[in-house]
């Protein structure tokens, strides 16, 4: 069957689709294993097994549900091939590649979906920064199902959906800065306010106490591979290799993250005297998030500036969280909703109506065109976008914060979620080693 | 060279095939990283130097056999084109691309017997979860060219070469739930019992002690790689891309590993009360073994449903080797064997007629055909194949350990293998700290 | 724009070698994970955070340099598409891929980019390995200018630009023993000379202590990553698929590896009496080192000769630098200078005519042909290559040295860089339970 030995133009060309697409699909799969390690990098080694375990769990648990729900409300169509809504997609219940009717039929739609899943699960992945090192573990359960059936599938539709309400008006997200980093940095932003902050974080008298991750090579490591999955991340949003266009878009994210980290770790020198670790990383990070909207939109020395700015960004902004009381112990908030702020609006700013064009969404921002019109799309778009999974994640974190609890007891947050959630340390020799010399 | 300006359909066509067949090789090839993480986090620190580095070591050895030998027996044809039996291969020796005749020419050779090369090495990597914290180095060496040259190839050739014996009756094991996973499991059930239970591992009054491994972020890590890696590992079995039918079968993995996932930890939270991370990660695991000889006969529905029963299977399948006192440090007998058989078996009840008929290998399974046909041959491939693997290795198993012995002393395995067989601390600082305040 | 219906056989073709150098290129930046473990996993607990986050400063640094200067020297050219000069290229300064005009173009220029980026990365990374432990951040910092800038790319303009000097000479290295490896490790060499041995490594009597390197699973994961990521690093050297040329130079790669790993564990194990994990992880790195330069112009038995000869070198190569009193943390100049330098000389002794030809780079070594000549043109390849990194990299450290001074001082060092360059532990639980236990 792989062997036709003369097959049409356009099955070669959909092969070649289809190879790169599932390429990248794993690539944002495999970007799971950098949230591993971030998450567990970044947190206290008494919650490194539950934080790492947990990552595999809802991964599986936000699987079923989007193929159940979660795909049939961003992508799916009734069997004429059309949404219901441009607000909401509907028809592709429990998915099935034979039988699919929505977007994406250029591709087959295994492959299609497949890759619209590994988007869902790094969102996910990133409103867990606003839980760590407190939430039970069954408030990961329920909030995995609804995030993934009511919270990203709408914004996916309204900004990637060919039906979708943003998307016709222009709004410029090309890989997810708002689909997929601030929807999961606000979910996270909701999470940290209900559950308030860890113990000792910060002190009656309004200072903070910094509460230091226990591994920076997983750190490292974690940022390493996450820019390596957002080759795929952004790369594979051409959904295809056309004119080589794909290769454009993954040099752009080269240079956006080496602008977020040169600069976050340049400014963090500047202004404490030493170099900070954790900025540069986080630097890293953010130059990634600001690109993903703008990586196709934008000529390669704006892709720098906004990698740098993004960095920049990073390091005050955290400052910023820390300084109104607001846990965000992954800083998800600062690497994934500030930087996934300022690459969406970055759109308005730097986009060339060439690329534009090209890429039929919008048109060209303020510098090129001289017009304010896309930059305000952009921020339409973030506002609404922000609004809604703010709102909907504060009633149904609300809900569940009465119905369930979310936060474990005092002593089970003392003694770790390792223990306390799954009765065996993370890492028992140490962890028995610590408490005998305690 | 590769510019030509205007190549032909089948020569495109063949490269599409070299591409994606030669990155599932580089993916399979990365789960032997995901084995690093797997063996040495299920274990101690004062194995872990030891048991991390012999994967590189045992990843190079299998190499040069599988290309002396191992792919002869495999696959490998006189110049006829043929093999010399349905028993078993012969005729390329010392592979060299250039003078391939056997199987798999519709891809460039030296890009099947890579992907083949990779198959061979996760096999391998699987039977050492019956050696781990006890075994001597020369038995990983011995046990290698053994392994590598006349236990996986057999099973490889019955099941896959086109002239196999099982192959021609129908045996449907698309990437190799029997073929890699069982080969394996059973070696390292051989293996576990020849070398007897780790020290401390039961009581004499029969009861059972767990002996924890010491990190579960390098457990959650190696799911993440080994889930990664799978995509490779299954749709790269398509060989080729085709009508983009690989897309399928990545999906379906996607599906059947969060089946697993997710039914493992509800499983061991509603049995124990606590959710427990390792069973989550072997559940993970065990859905992804479960897919592997079912992901490209079956619907998506069935693929959930096989990776659900496979999570659940896999913690039950655990106690019961507790139970009889077999030690499986690694988790190998549950998550490879009982997995490995159910996967098998599950294209005999949910494979559907359609999709055996387009791959052209068995028929449908119970469900779609209410025939049992295709349930009875997968019993007798599980069957046979694993009575094969099972007599070999306890017979070579057995010569080796009167020969040359398989384990260490007592003294050797108290102070850990790190030390024993190479003379260092594969965490040199955290063990000499740990010594001195013991 | 990705789904023309009936493109031509020249753009599927320019769309076959996209995917395909741009997964490479993803593969080499995937290494810069390998080399975070590496250098980390190598070093002490107390510099961890320190080695494992430079590298992502590092390489972001790399690629604005590189994308700003380095590449315009390596492969720029003026816009009548030819070079300046075969000593150094110029003219794509600031890279733009609509204004390409040098080599490379037969790709997507962005792809083309990226991929040869992303090999400077690995030369610098390589770098390193004579700097860990002591040097200033600062020194990290200048020195990725300077090297980014004026070292690596004039040895990729000799060997690989199309007008460079040695290139047409038909100096043979397939993707770099030379050009990436040697001079990443001569660089280290010049700065490990520079910055002199790390406080306790050498006695006053002349006798060596071992510093052990802190986690050896780091270390094999980190060797298995690089293993990975030296598919896309050789096989990606192609620039394409053409008639699956590429899958026979991962095929050869896989066997140089094994070679290394075997060889070097065997090695050691005969001469101290007890298998040596450092050593084999080595000799896997070096057998890939080797094989870099050859694997696309030898068979697939001198690939594995050459792959065991590499370890049984780089044990030797590590003795003889531990005798001369020269501290080689990451064994940089052993397995990248050593192996690199053996690599690009065994073309002259094993490579065929019969590929030389389709390669269309030199001629048959000695084996093949009976004449010296091919070993000749290695020979005078590594020694000018050598030469010129060796005096450059020496004067350029040498002023850095005098101007801002190389090394942290002495009690920087013993308190390690964590604190005194970054102001936290790496490790931070860790390292305070080790302070209160000291």
């Amino acid at each position: 069957m792989a062997f036709a030995d003369d097959p049409s133009a356009a099955t070669l060309n959909m092969g070649l689709n289809s190879i790169w697409v599932l390429v990248a699909a794993i690539l944002v799969i495999l970007m799971q294993g950098g949230f591993i390690l971030l998450e567990s990098g970044s947190t206290r080694m008494k919650n490194a097994g539950h934080i790492a375990g947990k990552t595999i769990f809802t991964l599986g648990l936000c699987t079923l549900i989007y193929w159940a729900i979660g795909y049939a409300f961003a992508f799916g169509a009734d069997n004429t091939g059309t949404a219901i809504s441009n607000l909401i997609g509907s028809g592709d219940f429990f998915f099935s590649p034979d039988k699919a009717a929505g977007d994406g039929v250029g591709l087959p739609p295994a492959i299609f979906f497949t890759f619209q899943l590994a988007f869902a699960a790094v969102s996910l992945s990133i409103a867990w920064g606003g839980f760590a090192e407190r939430a039970k573990l069954s408030a990961y359960l329920v909030f995995t199902v609804l995030f993934t059936a009511l919270i990203y599938p709408v914004i996916a539709h309204w900004i990637w959906s060919a039906d979708g309400w943003l998307f016709t008006k222009g709004a410029q997200d090309y890989a997810g800065s708002t689909v997929v980093h601030l929807t999961g940095a606000i979910a996270a932003f909701a999470a940290t306010v209900l559950l308030k902050p860890r113990i000792g974080r910060f002190n009656k008298d309004g200072s903070a106490n910094e509460i230091l991750g226990h591994n920076q090579v997983f750190g490292a490591l974690s940022v390493l591979i996450l820019w390596v999955g957002w080759f795929g991340f952004n790369a594979g949003s051409a959904l295809g290799v056309g004119d080589g266009f794909f290769g454009y878009v993954a040099f752009n994210t080269q240079l956006g993250a080496a602008g977020g980290a040169v600069a976050a770790l340049l400014i963090s020198w500047l202004m404490n005297g030493k170099a900070d670790i954790t900025t540069t990383l986080n630097g890293a990070l953010a130059g990634l998030v600001a690109i993903t909207a703008t990586c196709a939109f934008v000529e390669p020395w704006a892709a720098v500036v906004i990698g740098l700015l993004a960095g920049v960004l990073v390091y005050f902004s955290a400052k910023f969280f820390e300084k109104i009381k607001v846990d965000d112990p992954i800083f998800a908030l600062s690497v994934h909703g500030a930087a996934g702020i300022w690459g969406t609006l970055a759109n308005g700013i730097f986009a060339t109506d060439a690329l534009a064009k090209k890429l039929n969404v919008g048109q060209g921002g303020l510098i090129d065109t001289g017009s304010w019109h896309q930059l305000w799309v952009q921020l339409e778009s973030v506002v609404v976008c922000g609004a809604y999974v703010l709102i909907v994640s504060f009633l149904l974190l609300g809900i569940m914060k009465v119905v369930m609890g979310l936060r474990v007891t005092e002593e089970q947050e003392i003694i770790g979620l390792d223990l306390s959630e799954h009765g065996t340390f993370g890492y028992p020799e140490q962890m028995k080693k610590a408490q005998q010399t305690m």
